[in-house]
């Protein structure tokens, strides 16, 4: 009885700096490309939608980067998030594993999102910018943006995917209740939503190409991106080091393996770089969705960062840019491509990468909810599916995963799974072939 | 830079005791009355749907009754609930007062309910019984009782309030998520639904009926009530106690107001009383709505707890318990009656209660988001209105309110209120002649 369940921190302990690990992933260092020339990008590529101050966290390969006062103070409104040690689970599963998982999901927008849009508001409202542009899709990350962009008093303009602006009533709602605003697109706002009247869904790539060209036509407006860039990963890695602290004082010395969800993999970097920085030889396994296999069934090559190329051309695994995921319930995971430098820990060997199936994966998260109350969202429910097969092994360890958010957003999802109705999408040889075929050309990549 | 925003405490700090002030309320003590025999009610009229260790505490005047180890350690999931300093609200209304929130929106079921669900699932298991029978309106008390029955291997029916069903399909994939079962009210399982058939959005009524009869029926089950009950009060307060300790931390001395919401008074009770028990003189603020307005119009007199006459007499304010309120989106306020512990406060003076009108809460509710980010429910929206109003006349004091629960579901009013959909529905003297002329014939109380 008398066994902590929770490992909690002071706000003292918010971490004064974020964790940069550009100058020392494994392999050669590979520049972005840009998408006009083909060359490698700069900060000049960059500046017409991101203010100075998150360029230069982009290209720094400084080891550690100061985290601004006002960024620490608006995290003290719900960080440091608490570790749980999951002893209902241990106790369900019958294993004498030791697992621990990191909430993130206590935010005002349910998820690890706003660790990056708080200070991405700041900078830009640091650099006079009066206005944000973004794309959802699901509406985690723009309702993200939208409260923190409230907090720094700039306006928000959040184009959310047509088929999720209709089904999704409520993530709309609670982005206009942080005072954005909410474009279905494709819009009439803009050329690209223009070029594309009468689609009847909407895409992530269209709604991305809408808010670029807002930001890029309004001096006063910037962009912003809730995953992939360098910059995005940085900002999460406030999780991992909360993480180090807290299994300090659970007791728990260093974790035998670490396990995330991968999407565009800023969760994922966030909970595992600090622990790679300090050194750990754990084992590290990144989950991600059998119907977007973008880490286990990819090739690794320069593609487009969005699906109509316009960003810059990134090295990393890649499904191709024209892939469009079939509509499984991890909204989040659903990206053809991953972070840079995920990758290239995958690809060094350092990470270990897993798909599940969906039905497989709700089934973990039901039986998290049931043990430890919290109902998960379904992308992390990817983390938790992988770690109830690590503890089935029968050895002693200690797991960390990351919990991204919570399931409050998903529960049409969880209907689907138990009333029988969730489909296990096939991602078959042939659509990673007509997938492939369309990368750009760009160097190879030895 | 440097200022706390949030004040935590270690597990350790859960309180090893709930307190019961049914020994020291202000006026004559008045027992509930068997609604058989018009007598004082008896343990032997609550012995069929309650167990034993509920029922005495239901009667018991202990000053304190200890918490078992069990419900101390299932606490540990999401308590001790944080107090955070509203200093961007305070910052926002350019108030010389200090506002603390105490927030219970980080349980598994996002409000204070699973503090009172998890020690009747306990008393129940411990006296052998198999399942909890229970209504549900909105969802929130439900999915508190499932999650709580998941965590002691407990069966779990819930009847959901017809309308409630066909609307907010996510409250109910949350309860079976947890494992419970969900039937739609009125419903063919009883004969109190099967009176009912063709109803066509049920109501809460008709819900607790089917509900009760289940566990009438049947010796395995018992039933389950979310509010209004000494016991349910009893439970709720960890909530103040918690909050004492962290002002303390705080260093912020006495509060000169404390303000939370009333529906059945859990959640008020339960944050209120412990400043009682230590003597606190300050000013206490029971907020409710102006379309529901129990304490501020109602009037003081023995009623049913419930629309069909089953429960026990209880001596409250109400505003008779054919009442039907109009469905305001504060569905956890829409109750004819409210506890008799409050009342009785209400009665004497201690307690001054005020009622609002939807549209003038959710603008307080829409300040609040846009500067502390937690979006509101609309129950604790009420509260926040109060502190509003409390902030807004120069003085400088400290003010603590209960912020019971976030509007994570409760999204479509957000929508109606920012797009001018929402209604502020009259209460008139008509229909509140109307309502009491129904009230039961009962020993009047002087």
């Amino acid at each position: 009885m008398d066994e902590p369940t929770k490992f909690l921190l002071g706000e003292d302990a918010i971490p004064t700096h974020w964790i940069n690990l550009a100058g020392e992933l494994p392999g050669e260092p590979l520049p972005p490309l840009s998408p006009r020339t083909g060359e490698p990008a700069g900060p000049d590529d960059l500046t017409p939608i991101f203010p100075m101050g998150l360029i230069a966290q982009e290209v720094s390969t400084e080891p550690e980067i100061a985290i601004p006062d006002p960024v620490r103070d608006a995290y003290k409104l719900w960080r440091p998030t608490p570790l749980h040690r999951a002893r209902r689970l241990e106790q369900a599963l019958g294993t004498r594993a030791r697992i621990f998982y990191k909430y993130e999901g206590g935010s005002p927008a349910g998820s690890h999102k706003p660790n990056t849009a708080v200070p991405q508001a700041y900078e830009n409202a640091q650099a006079g910018i009066e206005k944000l542009s973004t794309e959802t899709g699901a509406g985690q990350w723009g309702s993200s943006l939208a409260f923190a962009c409230s907090l720094f008093g700039l306006g928000c303009e959040v184009f959310m995917v047509g088929s999720s602006y209709d089904q999704k009533p409520y993530r709309r709602s609670m982005m206009q209740t942080w005072g954005a605003s909410v474009t279905r697109s494709p819009s009439e706002r803009t050329a690209a939503g223009r070029s594309q009247a009468g689609h009847p869904t909407g895409s992530l790539g269209i709604a991305i190409s809408e808010a670029v060209e807002v930001a890029a036509g309004d001096p006063a407006c910037n962009y912003a991106l809730g995953s992939v860039l360098n910059h995005v990963l940085l900002h999460q890695t406030v999780i991992g080091q909360e993480a180090i602290a807290q299994l300090e004082l659970a007791g728990a010395g260093r974790p035998d393996v670490i396990v995330g969800c991968v999407g565009g993999g800023s969760n994922f970097a966030g909970l595992v770089f600090p622990f790679l920085r300090r050194g750990d030889v754990c084992r590290i396994v990144a989950a991600e969705p059998a119907a977007c296999p973008t880490l286990t069934r990819g090739v690794y090559s320069y593609d487009y960062g969005d699906t109509v190329g316009m960003t810059p051309l990134m090295p990393m695994y890649t499904l191709g840019h024209g892939f469009v995921p079939p509509p499984v319930h991890a909204g989040g995971l659903r990206y053809h491509g991953d972070a840079p430098m995920v990758c290239a820990l995958v690809r060094s060997g350092r990470v270990e990468a897993r798909a599940y199936k969906q039905n497989e994966t709700f089934e973990a998260a039901v039986r998290f909810a049931r043990a430890e109350g919290i109902i998960p969202a379904p992308e992390p429910a990817h983390a938790i599916r992988a770690v109830i097969e690590e503890a089935s092994d029968g050895e002693e360890k200690t797991i960390l995963f990351g919990l991204c958010g919570h399931g409050n957003f998903d529960l049409a999802a969880y209907d689907a799974y138990l009333s029988g109705a969730m489909e296990d999408p096939e991602f078959s040889d042939a659509d990673l072939e007509a997938a492939l075929a369309e990368l750009p050309e760009a160097p190879a990549i030895a």
